[in-house]
């Protein structure tokens, strides 16, 4: 008997697709559709190795074959896996091909199941290198560099065997009260936008296909709050929340998960509007769309039974699902006449059509790569090049090597788990530099580095300042570490789908990641009394902030002489803040995210609509610091930025604009060089105040100049129109360029019709 | 030669429409859509009298008539008219008739102009008789004590002349910061709704047409900032903010007043959609729209310049102009193609038909009243049936007459500008009842009352509490009266539309109003040192709160054993507080908005989308005090709620839901027996935890009960499906009645199709 068509490599993916198809029962089909199973609970370790589950073979079995297998390498307290249990490095292709030959030998068609992992910032797996958070990728403004962090890891993955990452890349700050702002690019669509085609591109060049997550309009979720409410609008939603989506589609995503949050009233899993209507017949979109985990079993709330929500996710454009009770009853919502067999084709069609692209039949077990990735380098260059100084006395920093005394202090100082972010894998012992490790490798020989944690993370207990004070007052400077943590207690309880369980009034040892929404946005009491405290001593001090979101921050004035921001920087993030803090590295990051004043003055996101609002009679209304901000040890000048041309037409608006950078001041800085775009009048809609839509990063010597010269163009100058397309409006615009959002100038450009 | 048509009163409405425009030229068309002028500058004051002014004139000849004239008798610090140079009552006809005797005299058509006041809670007006402001009037949930309150007010307009009045009822507190939340009857649309109703049936009642405020959504304006960025999606706008609008021109609203937001990126008052989709073709509304103050020229920024401004506003639907200069060009935009005359001829003939709808053509001068409205009595009723007492121990309100030295301390305790709210004039000097002085006249004989001011409003200066401590120390209870004013300062700053210029981080003696929005909503802390110094005392507190919109409430356990919510209870509210304090009345208000625990936990409102969220980590999510709360001095029992079906169908699902209520207390009660919906399962739109769908109060004495019947119609059970229409949907139902949105009992209801 000859193989069958779909089993050959030489024919036309969209004909193997459709002969395997042919050949396909409904309960296969509904198989390929099916991503129910935790991945871990798929194997056991036994004295030599591991093993499949009976509960695998059991899931297997029931539709004779699996769509996708989710978080088979998966480690953090909520799967419960830890080095005593779980799969390693060294294990993890072993078990792949395990899972492999099981379907290619257990099923009836042996398709391949699609092997679905999380890489937020690395594989959240035993040894996965970890990569600093988005949110510090953001910083970095250096999409590149991200891209090869992203192969990088991507490759780690394939050695695994992993085939799909699931990676946060959609979801933009727009409330840092929200847990999962460190998973963000920032609160900007333009600059999501390029991290998020870096990512795609990454790790395609890995042969990793991505699934974006989440669509859409996930920042928007009310009060911060990781739920599903929004007031969002469809004008909002197209101005700030689809920009980064449309880009990695364009840049061949392989997927997009479906959001928790709502559009229209909508679970996003039940949008046709936007997993149909949006994603695949405005924008072509033929990857296949996810569910967020357990997010379709909610719908039974609204279909009224677990096999009419799988319909209704089914028909509103959701191809595969996500510990799902109610996916795998599709055959008997086809049977009921809830939903056409037709529509469970179109679906499974785009799973099998992705595991052919992604060459699942014809390399189903892991190949050994051919170079190892350097991650691990990657995530410590990405770490050095995030990092902000948010504010300087323009002498402290770098700390000069005549000071020989150096206090480390605070909670964040001296913890590995606390600066690598929430979706990571416990981390071997001994591994990783914390900032207290860095400070002492960095110090110049001879240096005394003492160190006090001063007090906890959260809480108000002050027990611990007296010695830290006693430490800073003997010092030449202090260095303050604060901020939050994303660390997982091992007796954190966690929601069905990984989230975090918090419950207000009884601080926990974290502060953010996902479930862990905060109200109050400043530093906690003890950390601000500890500030206090050592400042009042004298001595220099430099506040490094490790976090996940920006804190609201006072007036430092008189309490810090300069104040860093690191984000969570990874496992090795302690050597890039002692790299910058030591002048071994210029402070290169900018603000992704505006840093607000306080929560009550939420929001403070620079792209705001331009009403000319003045405050609030108790508060400012801005940022503490804005957007694109970040100061480097040097002092940078702008000229006025100049145009080629003072009018284009709107069908063809083809300019640029150049502006001249000076380093004025006695060391090398790496300037990122901002084109903002603001909207003086005309169009169809009210502009915004501005709108990134251009940056560069620029290496100057001291006394060097550079010119920046960006393209205005279509895309640069397009604005969403009363139809909810993108086109160039006539109209005034202001072309602006500077090295924040609050500091630019701008130069007129008249659109004409 | 006979009269022309248009001045037969017995031709139809119509016919004289049509007759009067045919004989109109475009200039006398664009003056009848222009209320350019501020109308306390169309009259001087003389020695003997008031003249009008060439400017006003000026403006009736440009135009050769005048569609409206706003604000002839308005009066307060931003317009500068005081009585030493305002309208009062007794001059009021006299320069009401005069303007009219002007058109009437020396324009050739001599068409009546329409006389628009504002009348947000009684005319702003000098000797214009001051109602609780709406936050308080919802506090009531008493409909008909409103429509008579509305129906007195509107009286007292109609005897100085006035025709239409401005009225805010259709912005919700959604976000307490907003300085105008006390213009809003609370967060919840039924609630609004049935408070909207009565306002204009009762002011019809006396003749006057109201105009609302404003439509629509603008209570959905980011960071409660009194600004028009909005992310509002039309699902919101339509489950939220359209309810108090359509009830209200179902009632018979003259007019709607476009408001200042955005909705899908543009001001209300150029939105098509809002103003002529929903408003007239699906509503069938037929009154006029009038723009917000200076909103047509903003509209400049899209449109290029005034002329295409004041064309996009008429194209949308904006019939009258406020303070603009666009629209007064509309004669060119018709010259220049941007509109068409037909489109100028609809606004005039919306316009006309008011005017022939209210008589003013028949009666253009001012009739006496048949009787003089007693407002007054009606706006301590209104202020008496408002106050809700928030927390108690039980035993030490009402205040025994055994108490004889009451301390009464405080900055909202001694003053009527703080205690009547924004939109008001200047009082009569020694009028008033301030909270000193109703306790004063309150206690019982020979009692001793003492005041002190103890801290100002804003700011941290302790110097007055230990005067204030001394007193309470030697009181046998002390009365706090904290909060906040919308007073404005004779040296207060405004923009152009009269909302009052803050710059943040200069205290001023106003907390709310129009432009004085709050980003913390804590007590300042001088009120708060006030209150923790006074409580240390062991004097039992009671505090109340005389405020425009809810502050945030700490845990004022061991601080206070009563906390009494007046809001801005009107000049004679001061009668109202003590009648409660001492027991001759009832407290029985209930909370139209929800008190939050922070700024920082915004938002609280009760009828959020069903998330199920869990909280911040560092804060609970939910309000101090939920909307529908207000304890008595009493206990009252609820039995669980009864349908008299248990299915019903969508097509006609009408039952009735009854629940029968105990007093099991002593004293008597006004209790608000509460109906709210909640969908449980099934519709095409997430649910909502629960919505306000009925209310009835009932008074009870002590051990008596009685039953509430509410009708569960298809107007209860209704919600906004796919299609943005109002429907029943099948599913399952929770019917559920209780004293406040978080204390509720629900009966199950199936909707079958």
């Amino acid at each position: 008997m000859s193989e069958p068509l779909y089993r050959d490599p030489a024919a036309p993916a969209p004909e193997r697709v459709r002969d395997l198809l042919g050949r396909m029962t409904l309960t296969e089909k509904v198989g390929q559709l099916n991503q129910r199973m935790y991945g871990w609970q798929a194997y056991e370790r036994t004295g030599s190795g591991h093993r499949l589950t009976d509960a695998f073979r059991t899931e297997v079995a029931a539709y004779d074959g699996m769509g996708a297998l989710y978080g088979l390498q998966r480690a953090d307290p909520w799967s419960g896996v830890t080095f005593a249990d779980g799969i390693t490095a060294a294990d993890a292709a072993g078990v792949a091909d395990a899972v492999q030959r099981h379907m290619a030998e257990r099923t009836r068609l042996g398709i391949p199941v699609l092997l679905v992992e999380e890489v937020p910032h690395g594989h959240q797996a035993l040894d996965g290198t970890v990569l600093p958070v988005n949110l510090a990728v953001g910083s970095t403004w250096d999409p590149d560099l991200y891209e090869e962090a992203a192969a990088a890891a991507a490759a780690e993955l394939r050695a695994r065997g992993g085939h799909l990452a699931l990676v946060s890349a959609l979801d933009l700050v727009r409330d840092p009260r929200w847990g999962r702002a460190e998973e963000c690019f920032g609160e900007d669509p333009y600059l999501a936008a390029r991290f998020t085609e870096a990512l795609v591109r990454g790790m395609r060049r890995s042969g990793v296909g991505v699934v974006l997550k989440h669509f859409a309009g996930q920042g928007s979720s009310i009060g911060g709050r990781n739920s599903a409410a929004t007031e969002l609008g469809a004008r909002e939603l197209h101005e700030i929340h689809l920009a980064a989506a449309r880009a990695g589609v364009r840049e061949g995503a392989a997927g997009v998960m479906a959001a928790y949050n709502e559009f229209d009233g909508l679970p996003c899993a039940a949008s046709r509007y936007l997993l149909t209507e949006l994603l695949r017949e405005r924008w072509g979109f033929d990857g296949i769309v996810m569910a967020d985990g357990g997010a379709l079993d909610r719908l039974t709330r609204l279909a009224g039974d677990p096999a009419g929500a799988g319909a209704l996710a089914l028909a509103a454009g959701t191809d595969l699902s996500l510990w799902d009770d109610c996916f795998p009853r599709l055959g008997e919502a086809v049977e009921r006449g809830l939903v056409a067999e037709e529509t469970v084709d179109t679906a499974v069609e785009r799973v099998l059509a992705l595991k052919f692209r992604l060459g699942l039949f014809e390399r189903p077990y892991v190949e050994k790569p051919e170079q190892a990735s350097d991650v691990r380098e990657l995530s410590e260059r990405v770490a050095r090049e995030s990092i902000v100084l948010l504010e300087h006395d323009g002498v402290t920093l770098p700390i000069s090597p005549s000071l020989r005394r150096i206090a480390v202090v605070g909670p964040g100082a001296d913890s590995v788990p606390g600066q690598i972010g929430d979706y990571t894998a416990p981390q071997r012992p001994g591994s990783g530099v914390t900032v207290l490790d860095g400070i002492r490798a960095g110090a110049a020989p001879g240096s005394e580095v003492t160190y006090a944690r001063g007090c906890e993370l959260v809480g108000g207990d002050l027990s611990g300042v007296p010695e830290a004070v006693a430490l800073a007052a003997s010092a030449d400077v202090a260095v303050l570490v604060l901020g939050g943590s994303s660390a997982r207690e091992a007796d954190a309880r966690f929601e069905a789908n990984g989230a975090a369980v918090v419950s207000s009034g009884n601080p926990v040892g974290m502060t953010c990641g996902e479930g862990v929404d905060l109200a109050d946005l400043r530093l906690p009491d003890g950390q601000s009394a500890l500030l206090d405290a050592v400042a009042a001593t004298g001595v220099p001090v430099v506040v490094v902030l490790v976090q996940g979101r920006p804190h609201a921050l006072p007036d430092l004035t008189g309490k810090a002489k300069g104040v860093l921001c690191a984000w969570y920087p990874g496992p090795w993030g302690g050597r890039a803040v002692a790299d910058v803090l030591f002048g071994t590295a210029s402070p290169a990051g900018r603000l992704p995210v505006s840093v607000p004043r306080s929560a009550a003055q939420l929001p403070v996101f620079y792209n705001a609509k331009d009403h000319g609002y003045r405050g609030y009679v108790d508060q400012s209304a801005t940022a503490r610091h804005s957007f694109g901000h970040g100061l480097s040890y040097s002092t940078v000048e702008y000229a006025a930025p100049r145009l080629a041309h003072a009018t284009v037409t709107a069908g063809e608006p083809g300019t640029t604009c150049s502006v001249t950078v000076t380093n004025s001041g006695t060391r090398p800085v790496r300037e990122t060089v901002q084109l903002y775009v603001r909207r003086v009048s005309g169009g169809t809609s009210w502009p915004r105040v501005r709108e990134l839509r251009g940056f560069v990063r620029l290496d100057l010597e001291p006394g060097g100049s550079a010119e920046a010269v960006f393209a205005v163009d279509a895309e640069a100058l397009a604005s969403v129109t009363r139809d909810l397309d993108l086109a160039v409006e006539p109209g005034e615009f202001s072309i602006e360029t500077g090295p924040s959002s609050d500091r630019t100038r701008g130069a007129a450009l008249t659109v004409t019709r």
